[in-house]
């Protein structure tokens, strides 16, 4: 790719991707509403607030490829979710049909899916049952990439991360990490493959204890190295035992269950 | 029920509704934005703007049910349907948790799946492919519904209204036809069956050629009585025959698919 | 049919079926562990404990076709359950091989699936869900049919039986009510269809609000006839609505899910 | 349509066809091998050898519809088979994508899935189990069918004819029988829906004892009016009741499962 | 855990996991009817007839977990499995209700599902076959389990045991050997994880040619080290190739289906 | 085995599967209508015409398995599938079933489904959609193989060959490679494992990048051991990048979508 764009680049899993997705195009574009440390070589940095539809057209303009990491990542009143991660996926979509619909990587989350018990192993096709407001932003995002596909053809992978963290540090990680380089070998297999479609996508590592099934996805030729229980020994070492009887351990959304924004 | 609220009452579909429901509460309260016919015996009215989060609070208060039929139904600009659909829909949600969590019957639409062919039928498990930014939306609206039922225990009744309307007027509705009385003998329903949870319904009549199955929902005791087939020797005399190169004949959604929002 | 046995004859299902099932055999053998209404034409009587091996083998012998309604048909302590429903149902089971294996009618029961919510619609192959120790025998009986024909060849209808009574009188029954005159219709099918197999068929009328699917049998070549939906005013009308957060209106298996058996 | 195609118009199901279906077209244009009865008003008679590309060409030729009745109806020989049934139809698509690609009723057949034992219910997708050289041959047109169809475009409904006979005159045909009525309203509505694409249709009226499910077939608009159901006490008075031992009363394909032609 | 009772401690499978399990509690209970080798450090020794209700509630007592390898685990005449397996199995439930709920890991087999052809691959869904009658005491123990599950919470592991010896030395053994490093690790993997529920797990090593799959069960963050393949060549020198046309080659219980028992 | 029949033998496949596959049997015997190596130790050559059912007797006379290589492998018109594919097969069988009945390794091919999207992961039982004449033989030959499977227990393992070549050397390779040792031990396991039934086998080698899932073939014991990815380095030095509007690289098919033969 000549122009690859990250959204949310300023933002821990942004700051990690920056670095390791630079082979995959000439310039780097990075765009956050938070400050970005300042580019180098073969970046560009943009300020753009997801909910200024001409703000998104600029950044958008001009690139071949997009790594939608930005908007609200965590549950947040629905008045944050709203601008970000609503709002800010439309001005996204229609800033890609205006220039040329560069092909998407949507960072879904497992959280469209996270009221299922963790006793239970999920295909793609699973009907949402989201854990909360942030959830159901992922799902409106899933749906209206799927009419961008079914009406224009605009490609997107929806990627449903579980936990993108440098190691896995707790019980419930044991089956959501999603190692930093395998979430890097999988973007680059998304823009890779000649035909991508709007498929969703996993977003863990080979994880012995996993529950999300991309058995779906031979196509892509991607498979995941890491593996989360390589760590087990010393999770079981630093964390407590989690509770049985607590919502964190029965379901796979686990604490966003227990959401305090609902508290208030 | 003591109290029934009625919101898009002084829509085409909430004018009909409030003259049937009225068996099912002692007090019918009527709500739209635009202006409505003054209220009979037992009946109340109040103008509501969806988007205002205290307006639906006090609307909802009170009430033991509610059919919601407010919000925007057909395609328009997304910044029309951010505020009834999306913004309104988390404000109703939120006024039935704070007051009681009264069952809700929600006009969702077959527009969430309108880009399926019409050679296929449809359980209530298919995956999404939204026609619009209209159906997206109802996406997002039993994505939030489903939220408030597994967090909360709140019961929804998603119903995927085809066309409700006197009389099939046209081709498409041969499948997809929902006649008022099947309407309302299928709230009648809902209100009536002691566990409802939180189930996709199929908003149609008995058509012969229906593109919609319901035999997953046994246990509501509902069966549509009408059939759009006895209209279809007045529908062939009267209309032109679809053109099968159109869209509008390949897809369920009908012309929802050549949408002049994205025309511009 | 030259001889037709009819076990539990002497219970409520058993009195009924003896006057329905006289036109498809010469003989109707009637036998019970109760005291049973003296023979009439055509009728033969014996007592049978079905735990003693060598009195089912005398009961067996020389007859065409078997219908198992006996045994313990509602909870009770495992023990009593342990005589009637295992060790008779191995009897019974023994005594059909060694005389020339007649085909049986199984009555099996919905306790063998209680635990499945009211709003789930359930095809033959649903894991098993017990309500109880009864339901648990059911599913050893079941088990131990199909044992028979695949080892034997022995043909068993397996008959998971709602609530056979005159009239359908609660709620639940709305769901599960199987008509005499369907059972009866429904045991001269399975005795006509010249190959049977072990199918599991759903022993219900054709109720609107029923919770069981049947459509795997059409090859039967029976059909319902009655609906208990015809009933509903009548029940509204004398019995009280069910409490949503009470079990026996939240599972299919009713008040069998409150079971006192294990309350001592 | 202005012209429609009669293949195999002098065998005994095109006879009757070439007189129910008349209202279907300006012109019924008859074909077939053997001699024809002359044409009466608004008729054409040609003869036809389906293996000669040529004279198919001609016969397609100005056609906008086709109903395939031709070729070889029973088991035979395989010499014969390949004739009609696989050069045949090869020569009828090479004919039909030359002169404008009039859709195609296919007269297929239930002895494609022959093998399947009585006691399954099958969909449209049951893996081929066909029970002879003809169900063979009916396998290789339904996959050269889906060829054009993805290839080209061309439009054929694959029906699975059952017994297709004025009426059902055996047991087999409780469960098979396809009322003449049935297929000419089935033939109707396959030529009026607007899409068609390349599906299987079961042939088979509504037999409470049928084997086949068309349930995936809504959207066609089209209900049998027949059961074979009506006509089973006359059956079981003059028939002999099947032999459960005899292949002919296990297997759907019934008496073609003893197929003489291979004991030669 | 401060106590694990293993029950059929002294057979085959009992006396190698007394060994292997030491490290999962503080102490190790042993329970057998048969003779056990005397208790070493950390360990308890109990004498313990199943189908004696109170002599099961002692054993059970002060325990934290449960390995239940008792009772009859060949075919055997009706009565000695009733006895162990079917009365013994209600006691041990009892008793486990009575003393606070202990995970169980149930010891069920593979036969419960032995008239499945060798050809054919099974979710753990798959609707019971079993090849006996000590098949059909698992069935109802794997019932009575998941009743305890639905209506107590009792969580019990339900683990259909292939070929659990020191290596595989048969043909059939290449597709069910369960070497005993991977029993081992998976009863450490049930005990460890927060909640299991009562799910179906096929007890087998990770063999090329098994004819099982447990990809349902990723959550329980088990794998299999073993697999049967490495020892093909030693068992195809030293054992006779089985002959396709006995049963014992046919279908997945192997000489279960050729049961002695039923042959007196 | 003593004697196995290598059809094709002097075909690209043929002559590397002539090398590999001599371990087999005693006998090798080759057959091909063009001109075949001379034979070497252990090796007979025949030359036999597959549409000439007097020489396929005499080739398959004696033999105790096939390897059926023979007929046309690429796209041809139609008059030339006829003889090798459509006329040959079926004189295999006859010839097969009049000489005991040698277990059959057909070559098939991923072309009777060449119309699935490459965004599809494939199971053996998806309905035909090939995409070109050579494809419809093949799913002619698979019928006709399970015909010949139900009636007369003939065994063949239809193989479903991708691209059977010394090195993957284009984009599509990366998912449809079968290397020469894969399928040599896959052949090899077909004839060894006791009961082969008429089962799908997807011919690909463990491919990260693979459309078809094997998974229910366990039982084989058989595991390929080559994945195409450790070529696509060189792949992607080496070959342009697939265009993606072109069907070549939508369809999984590839090239054969674009068949010439139906250009002209």
């Amino acid at each position: 790719m000549r122009r690859l764009l990250i959204t949310g680049a300023a933002g821990q899993l942004g700051r990690v991707m920056r670095k390791r997705l630079a082979p995959l195009a000439d310039t780097i574009r990075l765009a956050d509403l938070a400050r970005l440390d300042p580019p180098e070589r073969d970046e560009e940095c943009m300020s753009c607030d997801l909910s200024d539809a001409a703000a998104v057209h600029e950044m958008v303009a001009g690139c071949d490829g997009i790594v939608h990491l930005g908007g609200v990542s965590v549950e947040r009143p629905f008045d944050q979710i709203l601008g970000g991660n609503i709002v800010g996926l439309y001005n996204l979509y229609e800033a890609a049909r205006a220039h040329g619909q560069p092909r998407i990587v949507f960072a879904s989350s497992n959280h469209t899916i996270g009221y299922y018990p963790q006793t239970e192993r999920l295909g793609p096709d699973a009907p949402y049952r989201p854990d909360g407001l942030y959830g159901v932003s992922k799902c409106f995002g899933e749906a209206l990439a799927r009419l961008y596909f079914d009406k224009f053809g605009q490609e997107t992978a929806l990627v449903r991360i579980g936990s993108c963290t440098p190691e896995p540090t707790n019980y419930r990680m044991l089956s959501t990490w999603f190692s930093h380089d395998d979430f890097a070998s999988m973007i680059e297999a998304i823009f890779r493959v000649s035909t991508l479609g709007c498929p969703v996508i996993w977003g863990s590592s080979a994880n012995d204890a996993g529950w999300w099934d991309n058995s779906h996805l031979g196509w892509l030729g991607w498979k995941p190295k890491d593996n989360a229980e390589a760590h087990r020994i010393h999770i079981e070492a630093l964390t407590p035992r989690p509770d049985p009887s607590d919502p964190t351990s029965r379901f796979q959304g686990g604490d966003f269950v227990n959401n305090p924004i609902f508290k208030e």
